[in-house]
């Protein structure tokens, strides 16, 4: 710890007093989630005006009348742009990236891919969980009782040893969470090599799919750092039906107001689409006009980005600045370059008792585990931080009550 | 037929010249699916300019923003009295009913209803169907692969005794589809027996479910006739667990573009709740929004339903006028009072033929058989008509073309 040559009883009943101070404050901060704030939020009022009239609703078609079912051309060709994809090579469909991941995988379950049997009727089925993650993500393969592994993250993106060696050889993993650009949590960017392997695997499964949720593609900090395009590259090696890949502008737009989106190959989109013809008429075609108009063009989409990165970085530079000031001896954490969180490893045995602690002072975090499946981080080490939404004064606030916890969680197993 | 003192070579011949000269038109008309017209969607244009800014986007909360996983508070509310229920009752879901069905089963198939085996696990299992009915509801059952039993309407709503027998006796028997006001395609309004009855079912399944789809409860066209509201009625009898109601405003504002919501018990609810939380994070809560300050309280959507009325009231006319001009002698019809169709029961064996003569002259409806399960019906005589689409002289043509067609397809076999 910083004071190294301080007495650590002293450091010790320091922080502890310092605590009993953040007490008396009765605060109640939360920077528990991913959201944007306000001041993002308001970049995005001029979709509110985008459609002011019968007649701003009508493409090649009146978009207010049914029809459509994945997707209006206008998105189609914005987003598939937007993706470095082929036009037919996506759909757009409600207002959430989750909620098309989770019916992906229910449709796997109960109709099976692309003609092979439902995973429901293949017994114990896997899947590969690069750690930390994000936990909607665990949730739902959680929720159909799909055995999780949890493969290690590196610098550059998951343990891809490990990945081939389990994708290749066992036909029971069925897939792969995957945000391969500034991941949650740790705002890693996979390097083209892990990209390229990924595209170049050869599942034992020939129902394995990758889950690449690229919800932070645009979300540079300073300068965007492209990666491969895995659906491209799958393509490259006649692999590209391993490939689904979903995005939103939920971070773009509205948070949850905005277009949701997956592309992959014909295919498997034509896959989808039978059973999708049955589950719906269609998604909101006005909303996804209105996205159209306000941006016109990718270009717009990434200027648009740079707004929000400039709302976003004193926001993170306040975290890692705190990181650095109090727990550089202690601690660890990625900085990262883009993205929505910072991902930190306290000392093993600490991250429950820090948040405990922290909770106790009114201030919440993701829970620590929630990085895992299963909610189980086995070195009890690892807390998501989400600097996004709170104003840069509670947020420092926020980040000196969590540094004084992790302090005092640390003295009280190591004096 | 009519003329039925002339010669029917005579007539079949007169009908098949008549024919001729519409095939000469080269017609292009489709009244196959019920879609609102352009007046109909014009009605509801001021949700476009509902909200403006961000302030007009804060109720309790900024509605931008993520969270309220089913729905904001001011839409329960609206809509909760809309369908004459408690404000926990209801939830505000995406924009498409028929995709809330259609999770409602799939989550019933996958995981059970509150706590009974997963419908998957559970061997054949039945379906009662309301016929003639909706052609996507059936597609639903279908594709989950449930056995579905036809179940004959009469002019009260579906014959309440073979409802009874089948739900009270077969434990395989796990719902029923209802549109209870205005029904898809007769029009029929259940009458306060039927309902009740409904209510007082004693289910041989515990996870039995009445998958109650009010698509058209507002839809009248001149006075509204009231129904008994199913849920209220089976609370009365402690069976408030039975009833799944459905909603939503796609034949309201914008078809496709409107919310959606669905009703129930709070105990079916919480079950539901807790699958759809690792589902979504949320639906678009804007929408949601413009929808309350659009309408503001359910007296505005029933004068807004009146507008609708005015626009739909001569085109079923014609469609009345022309059935009761040309076909009156073979053919039978109920006389809708609201909803969105038409049902013409026509002679024994001549539905499909009618159809392919219309297809062939350019005029589309939908499918002979689509308004029974497996698009199977045994007496090849139902169709369903859709007027509310084109205008007013297109559909008279269209009618002309339909009749002249009916006429012949009966000739052919009478002769």
């Amino acid at each position: 710890m910083k004071n190294s040559n301080s007495n650590p009883e002293k450091i010790y009943a320091a922080e502890k007093s310092r605590y009993d101070e953040f007490l008396k404050m009765n605060l109640s901060l939360d920077i528990s989630r991913g959201k944007p704030s306000s001041e993002q939020l308001a970049l995005s009022d001029g979709l509110l005006t985008a459609l002011k009239s019968s007649n701003d609703c009508i493409g090649i078609s009146d978009y207010r009348n049914y029809g459509f079912l994945d997707g209006i051309p206008e998105a189609k060709k914005l987003f598939s742009e937007f993706m470095g994809i082929d036009v037919d090579e996506i759909m757009i469909l409600g207002n959430s990236s989750l909620n098309i991941m989770y019916d992906t995988l229910q449709k796997a379950m109960q109709f099976g891919i692309m003609g092979n049997e439902p995973l429901n009727k293949q017994g114990e089925i896997k899947w590969l969980c690069p750690v930390p993650g994000y936990d909607r993500h665990f949730s739902v393969t959680e929720e159909f009782g799909i055995k999780m592994i949890n493969v290690p993250m590196t610098e550059n993106g998951p343990d891809m040893d490990i990945v081939e060696n389990y994708v290749n050889n066992d036909p029971s993993v069925k897939g792969i969470w995957c945000v391969p650009k500034y991941s949650n949590p740790q705002g890693i960017v996979y390097d083209d090599e892990t990209v390229s392997r990924f595209a170049k695997l050869k599942p034992a499964a020939p129902d394995f799919r990758i889950y690449w949720d690229n919800a932070y593609m645009v979300h540079a900090f300073k300068q965007d750092l492209p990666i491969l395009n895995l659906l491209k590259e799958a393509e490259k090696y006649g692999n590209a039906d391993i490939v689904y890949m979903f995005g939103s502008t939920s971070k773009i737009t509205y948070a949850g107001g905005g277009i949701a989106f997956m592309a992959a190959s014909v295919n498997n989109l034509n896959d989808f689409r039978k059973h999708l013809s049955v589950q719906t008429i269609g998604y909101d075609k006005i909303n996804q006009l209105m996205h159209v108009k306000f941006f016109n063009n990718v270009e717009n989409i990434y200027k648009h980005m740079r707004k929000h990165a400039d709302l976003l970085c004193p926001k993170f530079q306040v975290v890692m600045d705190t990181l650095q000031e109090e727990l550089s001896d202690v601690a660890s954490w990625y900085n990262p370059v883009g993205g929505y969180f910072v991902s930190c490893d306290l000392p093993e045995g600490t991250a429950k008792r820090t948040l405990e602690l922290a909770k106790n002072a009114g201030v919440i975090f993701t829970p620590a585990g929630s990085t895992f499946p299963y909610k189980y981080d086995p070195a009890d080490s690892n807390v998501r931080i989400a600097p996004s939404f709170p104003p840069v004064d509670e947020l420092k606030l926020a980040m000196q009550v969590f540094c004084c916890c992790a302090k005092i969680a640390y003295y009280e197993k190591n004096i």
